[in-house]
C-alpha cells in the first residue's frame, strides 16, 4: 500500500488536499492522470447505467438541497455519531472511540436509540476530568447558513448522499421522460460526510463521489430486481478490469436490515487493509418516497396504464463510490515484476519477494496493469531518437493518429527502455515506436504493456489495433 | 424568456432544486435533458481545453480546501458584496443592485473600502421605506465545520472557485507531469457563492459549475498569451454553436483592472435578460502563486532550463460557467417557427410575431436549434407504425446502428409528424424513420430538424451520416 501511494503522488494520481498548508484531513485531489482514471470509471457507468439502457435516465441536481429532504429521508435524526464533551477543558469526543481506549466496546450509530452511557469514572484524556456529558447523538452532515444570516431559519446541509435528490425530483422525472415502471434515474455527483475519523487512503474521505441509482419497480417485484441488479453491477466491475476473483458478495443477514429494507448486497474489494465495500445494492421498498410523499403533502404514486393500479413504486438502489472503485482499480492495477534488462519482448517473471535481488540480466519493473477502457493515456509515441528531425516529424504524424483514438501521450526525452517503463508505471497499456524502419515502409514498433512483446505494425493498421 | 423556462421545465432540461419542497432559492437541478446538456458542454470544453492539447494537464480538487488558502487568494477578506437591509420590512438587496434599479451606478467590491453611502431618499423596493442601513460587506463564502466542534477553529469554505486549487497544487502537478512553461492546468468543478439575491433563472445561482484554466507563463509574455487565449475561446464557442454574432467582447478598462492584473476580457452573450458575462480571460500576473508562496513558505519559482531563469509564472486564466454556457445555448436554440401542417419538407417560414395566428397549411412549432455536438439526444427513430410487428423490429434494428453514433431515442408512440414534433421541441438533430419502404429496400427516411427535408437513405449509409 505505502508503495502504492507514493506511485500515485509521484506519477499525479492523488494529491493531499491543500498540501503547501499541511493538507486537511479527510480531502483529496486528483491529479493529472487521476482525473482520467476518474472521469472513465464515470463514463463507464454512465455509457452502462444510463446511455446504453432506454430504462433509465439522468440527474444532476444540486449539493446544497432544501433541509426538509433530509427531515423526510431521515438523515437530521438518524445520521449520527454518539458523541461526549468534556465539560472542564471544552474537548470533544465519539462514544465509541472514547470507550475503545479504555477497552470497552460499544456499537456505534446513535447514543440515544442505544442508551448507551459512559462507564462510571470515565475520564477525559486530555484533561482527565470525569465532568464528561452523557454520549449524544452528533450528525455527520455538514451545515452550512443560507443568505447572510446565520440562524435556524437559514441552516442547509451538503448532501451526505446524492439518492435523495432523486426520490425528490421522482415525479418531475416520470412526467417529463415517458418512462413507465419498471425504470430508473441515475445521477453522479460529490457528496460529504463529517467523518470523526477519516482512514484508510482515499478510502472514507469526508468528500467523495457518487454513482446512484434508484430503479422504480412495481412492489412485489423487489427480489427479482435485486437479484438483477447485484448480478448486473457485478459483470460491470469486470468491464472495467476487476477480476471477479477479487470481489466479494457480501450479503447482510435479514436480522440486520433496516425495517423497510428487503435486501442488501455489498459489493467488496480486497484491499491491502480489508476485505470493503464498493457499492451496495439495497431493495429500500418504497419508503423514500413514502417519506418525501409525508413530509411534502406531494402524492408520489404511480398509476400503473396496463393493470389499472396506483402504488408508491418500491426502489432498488446500486449504490457505488467513485473514488473507492479509483482506490480499487489502483490496487488490482499495481505490479512489480522482473523482467528482462533488455525490453525487446522477454519473458516477463512475478517478482519472487524473498529473493531480495532480480536473477541475471533481469530488473524490476513497476507496472500498473489497468484495462485499456480504463487506463488514463492509452498509447504512447516515440520516436527512437530525438535529434533526428525525420524521426520525430514521423513519430508527430503517428502521434496525430493515436490521438484520434484515446489520451495519447507524445516522449521523445532519455533511452527507449526508460521511456517504456515511464509508460509502464502509469498503466499505458500500448506503445509506439518510430525508428529508421518506419521511414522506409510505414511500419511501426507496437509494444504491449503487459507481455511487453513487440511486433511490426502498418501505420494503417494502428486506428483498427488502437480501438 | 419564460416560454424557455417553461420548455426547460416541461421537456426535463432544468428543475427547481427541491421543488416538491418550495424550492430553495439559487439552486437548481438538471433533468434527464439537461444533464446530457451539460456533461456535452464539460466534455467539448475537456477535449479542447486537455486532450487536444499537451500543453494542458487536468486536474480534480476537492471543494472543501484548507481555509489558509482563503486567506492567501484574498477571498476571506476581500470576496464580499454590500448588502443593506430594510428596516422596516427586513427584506435584503446588494446595495449596487438597489442603485441600478434606481439609475444609479455604482461599483460593486467592498462597501467598506470604497466608503459607499446609499444616496439620500433611496427607498425600498419593496414596502417604500426610506429607512435602509448603510451598506456593509457580507462575505459569499458558504462556511461550514470540520469534525464535531463548531468553533474558529473548525471552519472551512465551500470553494467559490476552483482556481485555487490549481495554484496550491502548482508545484504538485509541475513535478509529475513533465511540462515546461508555458502550460496550463485545467480544472471543471463545483463551486458556491452565497449571492444575496440570486437571480435570471440559472444565471446567478448559488451553486454552479466551473470550467477554469491557470495558463503559467514566462514573465513579460501575458499580452501575447491573453490576445492568444481571448481568440482560442471565442472560437470555442462558435463549435458548441453560439454564433461570434451573438457574443460580446468586453474588454475591462485598464484602471478598472485589479492592481495585480495586467488585461481582462469577458465573453458575453446577448441574453434575454442583457448582455451578460459566460467567461472571463484575465492576465493576472504571479499574483496568486506569489500569495500562496508567502503564505505556505513554499517557493513556487520555476526555473527555466533553457534561460537559466528562475521565476514566479504569471497566468493567464480563461474562467467560464457551465450553467451561463448551458443557459446561453438553451436562449440560443429556442426559435418558434411557422411551418407546413404537413411535415414533409416543405418551407420554414420565421413566426411573424405581429400575427396571431399562423397562415394556411402552416403551423407554428418550437425547435431547439442545438449543434448537433451539443444537442442532449443526436437521433431519434421512429416505425411508422407501432402495431406493424415488421416495421418495430426493423426499427429496433436501425435504433442500435443510431445508438452506436451517439445519444438516441426510440419512439413508437402517436401520430408521426407529432413525434416529430416531440423531438424538434428538445433539439433532436436527425430522425429516421421506418416504413414499408424500408422492409422492400434497406431504406429509410432521414429528417433533417432545421430545413424538416427528408431524403431517403440506405440504412448502411446512416452511421456515416450520423457521425
Amino acid at each position: 500500500m505505502e508503495k502504492l501511494v507514493s506511485l500515485c503522488k509521484r506519477r499525479g494520481f492523488i494529491f493531499q488536499s491543500s498540501e503547501i498548508y499541511g493538507g486537511i484531513n479527510g480531502f483529496w485531489d486528483y491529479g493529472p492522470l487521476g482525473v482520467e482514471l476518474k472521469r472513465n470509471i464515470r463514463d463507464a457507468w454512465w455509457k452502462a447505467m444510463v446511455r446504453d439502457r432506454e430504462d433509465v435516465v439522468g440527474l444532476d441536481a444540486s449539493i446544497i438541497m432544501h433541509p426538509r429532504v433530509w427531515e423526510a429521508s431521515g438523515h437530521l435524526t438518524g445520521f449520527t455519531d454518539p458523541m461526549v464533551d468534556c465539560k472542564a477543558c471544552k474537548k470533544r469526543y465519539r462514544a465509541d472511540q472514547l470507550c475503545e481506549e479504555l477497552g470497552i466496546t460499544i456499537e456505534t450509530g446513535s447514543a440515544e436509540e442505544h442508551g448507551f452511557k459512559l462507564p462510571p469514572g470515565t475520564q477525559c484524556p486530555a484533561c482527565g476530568s470525569t465532568d464528561l456529558t452523557e454520549p449524544r447523538d452528533f450528525n455527520l452532515m455538514f451545515k452550512t447558513f443560507i443568505g447572510p444570516v446565520e440562524d435556524a431559519s437559514s441552516v442547509a446541509y451538503l448532501r451526505p448522499e446524492t439518492a435523495q435528490a432523486i426520490f425528490a425530483q421522482f415525479n418531475n422525472v416520470l412526467s417529463v421522460s415517458r418512462q413507465k415502471v419498471p425504470f430508473g434515474i441515475a445521477q453522479i455527483g460529490k457528496a460529504f460526510r463529517n467523518e470523526i475519523n477519516p482512514r484508510n487512503y482515499t478510502f472514507r474521505s469526508r468528500e467523495f463521489e457518487q454513482m446512484e441509482l434508484e430503479f422504480f419497480i412495481k412492489p412485489g417485484t423487489d427480489a427479482e430486481w435485486h437479484e438483477y441488479w447485484v448480478a448486473e453491477r457485478l459483470r460491470w466491475y469486470e468491464t472495467i478490469g476487476l477480476p471477479s476473483s477479487s470481489l466479494h458478495r457480501d450479503i447482510h443477514p435479514k436480522e440486520k436490515l433496516a425495517h423497510y429494507a428487503s435486501a442488501c448486497t455489498d459489493v467488496a474489494y480486497e484491499f491491502p487493509f480489508g476485505i470493503q465495500e464498493l457499492e451496495g445494492i439495497a431493495a429500500r421498498g418504497n419508503f423514500d418516497l413514502s417519506r418525501h410523499q409525508e413530509f411534502s403533502g406531494k402524492s408520489m404514486e404511480y398509476f400503473d396504464q396496463e393493470t389499472n393500479e396506483k402504488y408508491v413504486p418500491h426502489v432498488v438502489e446500486p449504490s457505488a463510490g467513485v473514488d473507492r472503485i479509483a482506490l480499487a482499480l489502483l490496487c488490482n492495477a499495481y505490479a512489480e515484476e522482473w523482467v528482462p534488462t533488455k525490453d525487446t519482448g522477454g519473458e516477463v517473471l512475478a517478482a519472487d519477494i524473498t529473493a531480495s535481488r532480480p536473477p541475471e540480466g533481469y530488473e524490476m519493473r513497476t507496472v500498473m496493469r489497468f484495462a485499456p477502457c480504463i487506463a488514463p493515456v492509452k498509447t504512447a509515441v516515440f520516436p527512437l531518437l530525438k535529434n533526428k528531425p525525420e524521426l520525430v516529424a514521423k513519430a508527430r504524424e503517428v502521434f496525430e493518429i493515436a490521438k484520434a483514438c484515446g489520451p495519447a501521450f507524445y516522449d521523445e526525452g532519455g533511452a527507449i527502455g526508460r521511456r517504456y517503463r515511464r509508460q509502464d508505471e502509469i498503466g499505458t497499456p500500448y506503445g509506439v515506436t518510430i525508428d529508421f524502419d518506419t521511414l522506409k515502409d510505414e511500419t511501426v514498433t507496437l509494444r504491449d504493456r503487459d507481455t511487453m512483446k513487440q511486433e511490426r505494425v502498418k501505420i494503417a493498421e494502428l486506428p483498427a489495433l488502437l480501438k
